[in-house]
């Protein structure tokens, strides 16, 4: 791909990044197709409130300055910045990715093209009976010859579904074994002139890959990532999820930790449950065990200040 | 259901509306379950505008300005109204509503709880090839031996893939004809709990019906019902959009007709093209029949002028 | 106001509110002119994840649920209810308010109609010196007599203000004292016709009432009051949100409650912050107490359970 | 500025326009700071619908489907390329701007900082009187003196609520007259220490210039272009509005010729009238001279036999 000269906020590793294509499953992919911002576009945004001018390059007052921004959930700024991707993904991960609203989706149709003969089969180490204790999630072990078994079922139901689309379709040179009389019949009549794509697509599975191009902003994109990168969701929807943090941790670094240090890996204590966890840290006399750890774990000023403050 | 008393604009029609199952396609539905504001609402937040006050009954000017609100795309007044309906839908159609954005969802989860073994099969009359003009349609015919031949298949896919669902969650006492080996294998083996229901689904097909509450407001309701009651819109989602459209006849008389005069049957000519049938009006001398006939037609002395002045 | 029957989700507390005008500052107001939904349609559209139907009598799961919601961040059934309520306020408060985008706004036209003689003069109490630990806020005290000089000031240039825009506009009838010179030979100047309203009120100071008719629904609302019920926040756009706020503490009492236990009145502690703190309960034997602890603060057995499981 | 290479879509036009200050009103400007996209990354978007790969040149094809799209309003692939720009900009303005909600914003904060002593006056030839005939504009003439006068009424107003604002913020060597008692009691008494930013600000006038930065994609820029540039828009929105359209014009040269010919110069006509309008066409023997003139206009085969179509 050619490159030309250009005067808007450039990134090294997302340059790097463009047109790589990270295949994902086992016919997914996610390819970064362009980018816009910073660090230092977030910065510039965020300043503009105190009457900042353009754009410079990141010092470290800025740095403070993105972590105090994620912290306090003053993200508008980094909605300035976007990333536009090329998916490939099976049309169930897809029915999640497309309720968060804000990013911007165009998607092959079935209705002006036939879709190709590609399904999710899952890999063994992650086909898992029913949690029970996560009425939404999977663990628990199953026997090397069962998670055959299904990917066979799977994948043969899958292909034999294929099959009747091609039939719908009025194809006649369907390179597989016959599977039923109607089957048969539709692919024996030569007056069958097939039935509309958007009719005959309504048989093929969940499983059947799409491709799209997703556009995003950071903050949502963050969103995103929140709820899709965590444990409760989906793994097929995570793997999609971690490449694009991954991708941001490459970007914009200081985000990256600090979205880790304030949203992910962060805990939230309800009013009830913070009252009685600070009535214990007083009455044990914690206090300055607590700033003292903090100070070694390079917490900043401020955030040990604003922490002893709640305490 | 119980009535109460209630201060809140209401109207007959929609309180008629409510909880009366509009039956869809084979297994679908639309239920109204609430809805706020009629068209007097929509006068009042056009009014403030001018300094007007609180929402009074409907008089003739106010039929007028809906007419001139609509005509002119001034609808941010129609978003203060909204409908919430339960939808039972299948997948490929929910598929589409998903991309009108502005409304709210909430859906049946497969990771939550098993689906039903509800598919939608197409009745005979709209099973037709693909229309070789319009790349996303249908148009044309077939006989009645091969439209029987593809619900057959259809509906026969359908149930085996849902057979395959249900050995793969694990049931044994699946009544069905054995579909395979590992169909069979897994219904036999006494040791397979199943796997889990956010995998178990993913070979289930397109036509399989979800449901879900969409609540949306009245402006983006007509936007969605310009897109999916037009002729180009898929059958399948015109038939929920008609149902919403027929409700809005009801609920909104004079914004219905308004919405078809000047959106739905309306139609825009390109600067181009009007300036050459300006040109041919004027060089026939229809000026004065036009004007004539468009009184007779009974459109109003300000639409009149309007056009005249473009002329 | 007349009342009507309705079999749409009803709520007793909202109906004494309708029409009811809350006063505000010196001359705003909120007025509650629509609503839809309760906490039992949240529980509806919570439920239909797993298969839940139709919109019942709200018991203690529910309630359970509801809290569990809020926790986790499940808002999206939140979205389903919606407020409509009139707001007068000043401009510099609509210009926040207006940031928050999701909601539907019908506003007074400045263009349309001339602004009344309306501005927000802030009383004693809250006119206080720049904060000198708060960027954006203000602390401290003045005297009563500078705090007087200071309601004149900016009194008499309102009017003074207030003169010169109906001068531009036109007015001959003045009922003021003539301010200056360009002044007087615009309201003596037979000839002038005055200025276009559009124009004419750029003079007008940011204090100046505007009204416009806000619609908003539940989950916007809620992020809309964590923000601008903040202690952070603006004194003058404070009020109007906690005006909001109580609204939904009669409405959604369960709600509102949680809202409060999980967000506003909630400590999020990042990672780093969270390994100290965790480690010095660990290692003062606090585990056994916090238990006992949260048992008697009636902390429900689960979310006892989530966060002993954290530590 | 710097330039670095990219693999990034990149439009020399914009490249061009990059760090420009374009200088609006008396004070205004708007600054190109960022840019993403291309037409052929819309046509790459599009093409995606029929299962279209990477973005490539732009061919004659290409064109003629970028005019397909805004013909048919199939605007999503434009949402995929947005225009960052620093605005500077009347709060009066800005509050027209801010309404068009999917902008993303970073606003100078009066909270924050101390506003700049500027303020718009109209220039001479835009001040006008009120207009008769559209209740939200201006037309007419005034004598030139009488222009002097309202500029140098608006101008001294103006400079006097900042002398206000300043001796709010407990300035004490404001250079100016001493307007009245009230401003010379704040300046000369020692203990004053001010008030708060967000309170001092209230009284400055809708005239004060505020700077913003100001994200939007390109669907949602040519809908708020569509109605900002129309003739009903005030001018001081209208003249920000058409910088953005002439650099759209530069970027997208075919889509700003569509946006012309399919938008800002069509026409629509009622159902009603467009039934005259054609009877009279068919009646008069107008249907060959239209259908040859659309020829020699070079108007495209397929939209001809679309016209001719609805005939």
């Amino acid at each position: 791909m050619q490159t030309v000269m250009t005067k808007r906020p450039t990134n090294q590793f997302m340059e790097n990044q463009m047109f790589v294509e990270h295949k994902l499953l086992d016919h997914g992919h996610i390819i970064l197709t362009d980018y816009s911002g910073d660090e230092a576009s977030i910065i510039e945004n965020a300043r503009i409130s105190y009457g900042g001018g353009l754009r410079k390059e990141l010092n470290n007052a800025d740095k403070f300055l993105l972590r105090y921004l994620m912290r306090n959930h003053h993200t508008s700024p980094l909605e300035s910045c976007n990333i536009k991707v090329r998916m490939k993904l099976p049309i169930f991960v897809a029915r999640q990715l497309v309720r968060h609203r804000t990013a911007k989706i165009n998607e092959v149709s079935a209705r002006y093209t036939e879709l190709d003969n590609e399904f999710y089969i899952p890999a063994e180490a992650i086909i898992q009976p029913q949690s029970t204790t996560n009425k939404q999630g999977r663990s628990g072990q199953l026997t090397t010859n069962q998670k055959l078994i299904i990917q066979e079922l799977i994948s043969g139901a899958a292909t034999q579904d294929f099959c009747y689309y091609q039939a719908l379709l009025g194809k006649k040179d369907i390179s597989s074994d016959r599977y039923n009389n109607n089957f048969n019949k539709l692919v024996e009549d030569e007056e069958f002139p097939g039935i509309a794509r958007e009719l005959a697509r309504i048989g093929l599975p969940l499983s059947t890959y799409t491709s799209w191009i997703w556009t995003i902003d950071l903050h949502n994109l963050l969103h995103f990532i929140g709820l899709r990168s965590d444990s409760h969701a989906q793994y097929e929807i995570r793997v999609y999820s971690d490449v694009l943090f991954n991708m941001i941790q490459g970007w914009m670094p200081n985000v990256y930790q600090a979205f880790h240090d304030y949203r992910m890996d962060a805990i939230t204590l309800s009013a009830p449950e913070w009252k009685i966890i600070k009535h214990l840290l007083n009455s044990n006399d914690c206090i300055p065990a607590l700033t003292n750890q903090l100070k070694k774990a390079k917490i900043s000023e401020r955030e040990i200040k604003e922490l002893i403050a709640k305490l």
